[in-house]
């Protein structure tokens, strides 16, 4: 049997071996601020990948970027009544706004603030009592706006990536004169979401909209692209909602319209989060460590120089210089290559594993032999990492780029096949039991997703919470309605189930 | 006498000048939360292309990106002592985690924290943590890490973008293993500072040491990038400290060295912040709103279409599509052109002189009569707002980017002719009240910088303050000493003083 760089393997201890494959690349760790994680420079720069493509996504579609104040009176979360309920359970509140030396000299806080302020959880409520201000007339409108942020959720049972207190997203929010208008923004960004996870990420969504238990607090309707990981959960991996006229109230956004009457404006709001490294882990890596779809792959080529002595070593790292200029003019989603040459002085072996367990789409080895026979060894990190293609360096040039986009390409057709194989309509509660397991069964598998027609309401989600299956969503476009399987109820929507993160 | 966009003008009140620009750029504008303020989009287009061109440049100098929490625990600040001492008067406490409604119904802070924490004023004491788990050989050395973040600071007199209790920055903070890497660190990222404030922002900026009184608290030596505004105050544009021993102390950050002893590592940290906008502001604007460097303008070229009816609607954007099509393939400074055309149904005088206020460099207006005369009409942003130059579409073509250096470069330049003629050899305390104004001379104007021998003692912030003057920096590679003008001393190093924001 052979031995694999993570351990426990995916089938031994998933959850474990998500945590090593963290460590092993060296993406995040936790710090000693409870809930609250280090982004290393590798997981960053995943981000920072991700910011890039989809930034230029949400521009592309009208929208521009602004920065909103972290904190948010306490006063502002209570005007909207369904939202303060969501959040207040897990705020952190500012109270003091200095420090100072007790008896003892301990530090303590000071200068008590007359109204506390909460760290954002999210910025409806701020946001809303600007644009209330920006907006007077139907020329004003709409507000498309989004923004970089830090937010903060008091998260009691973390994990990285997956549920951190504090965690990175984009949100979106946006202000229109008419419901249509909103609904078609929040629709769009959908598609926005769902285009980048597929096409970006590697990674296959369903879009759908979140049943009446799920939905955003004070939104009217949550949309979701649902994810399913490699351990048969479910990750929803970003939101739209369409807020109605809720948040407009709230905050007074009114605007005069084109016949001179007051209304309220229509607003929406749409994110993802630093969750999504979480997704991607989940999506494609394997018993090695991480693997990388090329597009967002910090460096997407690493050349490994292998010498001996100092004149190998001149030889050598000139050799990589120059084939790194070569292949840097070359181009993979009309981005320039992202090459990197290790230099360190290093165990090769050690070398070309830590690169592996990073998750880099090709690796290649150059020695001295290597261009004395004008061959160049390259390894894919979707094959095995024993399996290395001599080639020309003629042809490498020929091929890198596609050999990147074949493991862009395998990557999502792989996740795809997954998802395919692991949905099943489900026509009874017999069927139920026997995909998702018996209630209170602990030991029940994620058996992926079950499609299914629930009646959407409340109740629902307590039935539910003793198999400790969730409501994902009603699909988009869904045109079947049927009888559910727990309350009998006709004309019932077809609802995704899943086990889920 | 002419109308000019902004009242009052500079010479009226250049305070009031300032926050007016603000307004009639829409580049920011307070919040309801105390000192806080709200970056708009056009102000927050100009920190996006700052964090691109600063972002490269801290990355080609071997540096990348992470994230540390936002939270850092009270106990950690107490480390240094220094350090607590400059930020523990100005911290946001957190003190509760969650919110709980009062018998009235109101919410109040609930979950008290074991450990307070303060909300990062800078992250010396977090990352230092970190740092002290990371290194345990010289080999895990040097680390050298920035972080994009916000921070908060809580000021009780708040002005847009030079003073606000939350801002945006970026913070670099590396460990070295000798205390001459890091003070070649601390001098590489000031010079990276100085050259991105010279060629990206046309900001000519001296560098120099801090006096003992203006270091960064925890601080062995303090680097400034000082700036001369055009109402001949200085502004302190960036930072580098060289740390010494002190935070590798406070946070246990040691290595075994290469002989296999514990060591102390040598830390250095350096930051710019949105404060830079102001800088921006204050360099380059006029009477008639912002001026904008083109390398930091959002948009370059602004194209307006002019046209009275439909038919005309279609020929003159069919045409100026065409044109920016044409334009954005140009390079300036290594991108593309950003160009945009404002298509707005609205006036248009009212609609140039936005573009005017909003500091486009170049303007053009196209008309049907143009279109019929093979003629476009450019307005460049360095020239009175009326002076149009007419020229054919090849000669803009061959022209535009010579253009935008010239405006680039004129910029600088004036800069660098107004900080000529402010600064000024003072070699006595005559000629300093001369220059400065006497003792407690609230109308005293500004005059620019001094350069006068100053004693580097505590005593001299004092003296400094009752005439409204602070210490800037002793410039770099100063090699003369001399009598200082208020205590005598011999051996003083020549000190740039200015008034200062």
């Amino acid at each position: 049997m052979s031995k694999t760089a993570i351990t426990p393997t995916r089938t031994e201890n998933y959850p474990q071996w998500y945590q090593q494959v963290i460590i092993a690349a060296d993406l995040a760790e936790n710090s000693p601020v409870r809930g609250c994680m280090v982004i290393k420079p590798w997981g960053y720069a995943l981000w920072e990948l991700i910011q890039q493509d989809l930034d230029r996504r949400i521009k592309e579609t009208g929208h521009v970027n602004a920065y909103f104040p972290l904190l948010i009176p306490v006063s502002f979360l209570e005007k909207e009544a369904q939202h303060v309920s969501g959040f207040a359970k897990e705020c952190a509140v500012v109270t003091h706004h200095r420090l100072k030396a007790d008896d003892q000299g301990k530090l303590i806080p000071d200068g008590e603030l007359e109204e506390p302020f909460v760290i954002r959880p999210t910025s409806e409520t701020i946001i809303g009592e600007m644009y209330a201000k920006w907006v007077q007339s139907y020329r004003d409108l709409p507000i498309l706006i989004n923004q970089w942020a830090n937010v903060m959720r008091w998260e009691m049972r973390t994990r990285l990536f997956l549920r951190t207190s504090e965690f990175l997203w984009q949100e979106g929010h946006t202000a229109h004169a008419t419901a249509q208008e909103a609904i078609t923004e929040t629709m769009t960004m959908l598609q926005v979401y769902h285009d980048f996870a597929k096409d970006f990420l590697a990674i296959p969504v369903i879009m759908g909209c979140k049943p009446i238990t799920e939905r955003f607090p004070g939104a009217q309707d949550t949309y979701t692209i649902e994810a399913l990981m490699q351990d048969g959960k479910a990750l929803q991996a970003g939101t739209s909602h369409f807020m109605g006229q809720n948040f407009a109230q709230a905050s007074d956004i009114q605007f005069l319209n084109q016949q001179g009457e007051r209304e309220y404006a229509w607003t929406t709001s749409w994110g993802v989060t630093t969750r999504l490294i979480g997704a991607l882990i989940m999506s494609h890596s394997d018993d090695d460590g991480l693997v990388l779809p090329p597009a967002v792959a910090p460096h997407q080529i690493i050349i490994l120089p292998i010498f001996r002595n100092a004149e190998e070593e001149r030889l050598v790292l000139e050799y990589c210089e120059n084939l790194k200029k070569t292949l840097v003019q070359q181009l993979f989603k009309e981005n320039k290559l992202r090459v990197h040459i290790d230099k360190r002085d290093m165990r090769g072996g050690e070398k070309n594993w830590q690169w592996v367990k990073k998750g880099i789409p090709l690796r290649i080895e150059i020695g001295p032999r290597d261009i004395a026979q004008g061959t160049i060894m390259v390894a894919r990190r979707d094959r095995a990492p024993q399996d290395k293609i001599s080639m020309s360096q003629s042809e490498l040039m020929a091929q890198c780029v596609s050999f990147l986009e074949q493991i862009q390409d395998g990557l999502l057709k792989k996740a795809q096949a997954h998802y395919a194989n692991h949905i099943k309509n489900i026509h009874s509660l017999e069927e139920f039991e026997a995909f998702f397991g018996k209630e209170d069964n602990e030991q029940a598998q994620a058996p992926g997703f079950a499609r299914c027609f629930i009646a959407d309401k409340m109740e629902i989600a307590d039935i539910l919470k003793k198999y400790r299956v969730t409501q994902r969503c009603i699909p988009l476009n869904n045109n079947e309605y049927g009888r559910c399987i727990f309350t009998g109820q006709e004309n019932a929507p077809i609802m995704l189930l899943a086990k889920a993160y």
